[in-house]
């Protein structure tokens, strides 16, 4: 069953007369045509009895063909008025449609009261964004493939930055030499902004390259990863560059310890929290509990930021086809930062990894 | 007045107890600080008669307050409801507020009932959307300066585009010496993804760059921009790879013509739409109206999708300050396309480009 028919089946059983799809990553996961419409209004209209249509920028009409969508797609220019628009093509399906579904994890407030005004006597209670968040969950094997291929290409990343330190260049500068060598590939986008941190920069997590010389004799945190055909990829590795001190090579180990921990744990029927936990003890019995400062991980599919969420409170049952990073960090302010991350699938009785750089503690010798 | 202050006299004026910026892009406006949250929670109050504060994620905090912003910042952990902690944050200034002002055009439907199941009483009414479209239509001299210095980076971008116009290398090759050459220079983000199309492939207005090797004695179209401190810059410019036939020459000229008397004529008192007609008179005259399929131009400034829009149907009438973008195309379908672009500021009596690369048709030997 595709991705439209699971979405056909639940209008009908819940008695909705459409589904009105607003996100732009949602329409890409059930017509594989990607494009972020930004200020202009890109829709997909689902029906629990008729085809399905895409409404467009006029713009992208060629390119959605393209992509060989079977159903029909209407453009629009952009001085026309998208809505009422919307609304006569809607209108040869189903001129009084009452029952709407919306995603109000994505609809804005303006195109909600665009909508409405089109339809003032409609309701619109339902919400798709459960429905697709469940069904974003499993990840089919076509999709796991695409994983994959995203994670091979964050290896050969950690490849390229590995070998690119070297005394003398800066953070930004190893980044410049990982997005050259993707793009020189055909990788031509990053999942995220691309991390390489040096010394006490790691300490933050969410901080950026900077353009300050790498340190020698500290650990030096990548993080990174790949689009490839609308998936992405995302992993981290901390390793040595020069002869790292006691206190570092501990917080490596101890982050080591966590990650292998939970990636060992991790199975059908393990709850979300209960994997949090696994890492969360393994850093807390070391004495640097205070220093992760972030949940164990986040799902991973389109983007970095799906669900499931891998934290406290997530009573959730891991199930095959789950695909989430599972990434222990201790960040101690004004001296160092580590972080290991592998994303995983979940199988029958275990979990495989997207990528398959080696986690043990990497020596890159000052040059 | 700084930009808060603008809201806050419009939320004492208009009797509205709290502003509530959802938009991170309208907060790094407000305060310097930027980061995208994705799917965690990042806003900004505002109060007609007492300090503003931020809510963020944890991991934020410390960066906030590294930009100096001088009032409160509140974090919360990913386990912890942040609507509930927002709501126990506002009571400290104000138990109930009634009258709210919200970003209509960012605040999804889903936060929405959040924000509304903890004050159930409370009117939601005020769209903030065209209060903080007005105000950023108007740069600031400040602001003005980061775009010059963004469009300054985009002509070192042609720059190296044109330089790496070789036989054998692809559409996606000349991307990546562009960005290259720019990360090592410090500049990590681009505005939009690079665009660099040979040939038949530049009729697509918003095509990518393929793995194709670039065509001999064809146009080729580069539009870029980069973000520099928050602000972006965008432009276009066709060049020729190798000798060109007639046809290309001749859509090139008209282009360039269109682009030539739009950006003369954009001054204080003109109409969005009516500068949009001259560049389209020019066009359409000679006979290639069909194939220049979208507005004129676009707003630019942390963006490059912001107002004004400069098409049909905007009446509205260009003043000192505003930023857009003057962008003639004509796209033949299987032949050519050709682009020309620069973002300009409306001075007091005409306007200035932000970029400065030489619009005369730039021939590149084959080499």
């Amino acid at each position: 069953m595709s991705h439209i028919d699971t979405v056909q089946q639940w209008l009908a059983q819940n008695n909705y007369d459409i589904a009105y799809i607003s996100n732009y990553k949602t329409i890409a996961y059930f017509t594989g045509f990607e494009s972020d419409p930004i200020e202009r209004t890109l829709a997909l209209f689902i029906f629990p009895d008729h085809e399905p249509f895409i409404f467009a920028p006029a713009l992208e009409v060629g390119s959605i063909k393209e992509t060989g969508w079977k159903y029909p797609v209407y453009g629009y220019l952009d001085h026309e008025d998208p809505y009422a628009l919307i609304k006569s093509h809607i209108d040869k399906i189903n001129p009084e449609p009452q029952k709407w579904a919306i995603e109000k994890e994505n609809l804005t407030v303006e195109r909600f009261e665009e909508i409405q005004k089109q339809y003032p006597n409609a309701q619109f209670e339902g919400d798709l964004t459960p429905l697709i968040q469940h069904e974003k969950l499993f990840k089919t094997p076509e999709e796991i493939e695409k994983l994959n291929q995203a994670g091979k290409w964050a290896d050969f990343a950690f490849e390229v930055g590995f070998n690119a330190l070297q005394i003398g260049r800066t953070e930004q500068d190893i980044v410049a030499e990982i997005e050259y060598a993707l793009m020189k590939k055909g990788i031509m986008q990053m999942s995220f902004d691309t991390i390489v941190q040096s010394g006490a920069n790691a300490a933050d997590p969410h901080g950026a390259p900077k353009q300050m010389k790498l340190q020698p004799n500290k650990l030096c945190l990548f993080d990174l990863g790949v689009m490839y055909k609308s998936f992405a990829s995302d992993a981290s590795r901390t390793v040595a560059f020069g002869k790292i001190d006691d206190q570092q090579q501990e917080i490596y180990k101890v982050c080591l310890e966590a990650q292998l921990k939970a990636q060992a744990a991790a199975k059908p029927g393990v709850t979300a929290e209960e994997l949090d936990h696994v890492a969360r003890k393994v850093i807390t019995d070391a004495g640097y509990g205070e220093y992760f400062i972030h949940r164990l991980g986040h799902g991973l599919g389109q983007s970095d930021h799906e669900f499931p969420s891998i934290m406290e409170g997530n009573k959730m049952e891991l199930q095959p086809g789950m695909c989430f990073s599972i990434e222990p960090g201790i960040y101690i302010p004004g001296f160092a930062g580590v972080r290991i991350e592998d994303c995983v699938h979940i199988t029958e009785n275990g979990c495989e990894p997207f990528t398959h750089t080696s986690k043990e503690l990497k020596v890159i010798p000052l040059n």
